[in-house]
């Protein structure tokens, strides 16, 4: 039994959820607002961040990354053909600077802003930071949004899957934070159909199904969000 | 034979020379200045950030996280006990906790924007920007140095080495991330005492000593940077 300290729409506890789905892993899932930043969280996580896993045989694991890489070596062997982390190096580095690409790179300049303004900020407090959302701070992460949608419609081109021949976190990845960002209605996906069509595939998985379920009261999906045929 | 795209002001590949001098790697070493965004090292890192190493027999590897942890998957292992990568589940998930720690954190709340106002500027084109250092940006980064100072003294205090017993990846990527600042004069030493003995006891490894030598014209280093009893 594991426990997940996340947000339904910070994109790297999204990225845990679907790995665990993937894996059959079971979790409990506690809802933190780590913007509150509640002492007892602190405590699990002194970086204050989602998510946090704890697997009662280890002390908290905090960090989308450092999760992945615990889950794949306490549980990936055990996953044969359905392991997500390849086992050659060359690979491994593949799909690492892809995670990095999207837990990092992407976050920081597209769902980190877009989920802040559009979401979180409806829960913050004023000291908090919360408020309307900045039109300014949407505008560029939606610049952003296109330029990173032809990197994956030409890695999808180019391979089976983002890192290569089969489903790797990198996928996971980066669904993960489209994800969060489309139920906002904010992809646009008819600027890449090779991006739109591996989205698809993903998004299909069983894994995802306990995503595309969670609506948050007063924020409606957008029209493309639960459907598979978007 | 390695080469590493990188700048000596960079402290990610500050922290993966301080791998390479552990271990032993002859690293060549190649000065990039990312932010002029080279189109053939954009080839190499489509991210366009230092380091990226390329080892001849594999692809480019960008990134210091993912670096660091191709280096313990190529070459960790024939490192016995010098290995920088512990071998237990848990002490893995403690060393990647703190590695990011300073790999991220530190490095967005301190070592970025201090380097990049009082280095890099220097040599960016006004259109990539160049200009004066801004004095809010560097008193924010000032203030944020001293909580982390006081976090590595608590660890410090409470282990022998950062991350436990052995120095490991999060002694050196802090004391990376810490050196870069320690040229500009710009850690509060006489904060934290147990801080600053464990910071003598990494500075003093021969890995250090390529760091402590290389020196940029028009800015002296601080009158503590190359004294090993500061």
């Amino acid at each position: 039994m594991f426990t997940l300290f996340h947000h339904p729409f910070c994109p790297h506890s999204r990225f845990i959820r679907l790995i665990a789905g993937e894996y059959g892993l079971d979790l409990k899932l506690i809802e933190e607002r780590s913007w509150e930043r509640r002492e007892a969280f602190l405590l699990l996580n002194a970086a204050g961040t989602t998510p946090v896993l704890v697997d009662e045989e280890q002390p908290p694991i905090p960090g989308a990354a450092i999760i992945a890489e615990y889950v794949d070596e306490a549980y990936g062997a055990e996953m044969g053909p359905k392991r997500l982390m390849p086992q050659t190096i060359g690979e491994r580095v593949e799909v690492r600077r892809l995670m990095a690409w999207f837990n990092e790179k992407f976050f920081e300049e597209v769902s980190h802003p877009l989920v802040t303004e559009r979401i979180y900020k409806r829960f913050m407090s004023e000291e908090n930071g919360g408020g309307p959302p900045s039109a300014d701070v949407m505008r560029a992460a939606k610049a952003n949004v296109r330029y990173h949608l032809a990197y994956i419609g030409w890695l999808a081109q180019t391979r089976n899957f983002l890192a290569g021949d089969r489903l790797t976190y990198a996928d996971l990845a980066a669904a993960a934070h489209l994800s969060a960002i489309d139920y906002l209605g904010d992809v646009p996906w008819s600027e890449d159909d090779a991006a739109k069509a591996w989205y698809a595939r993903v998004k299909s998985r069983p894994s995802f199904r306990p995503l595309l379920s969670e609506w948050l009261a007063g924020v409606p999906a957008s029209r493309t969000y639960v459907d598979l045929d978007f």
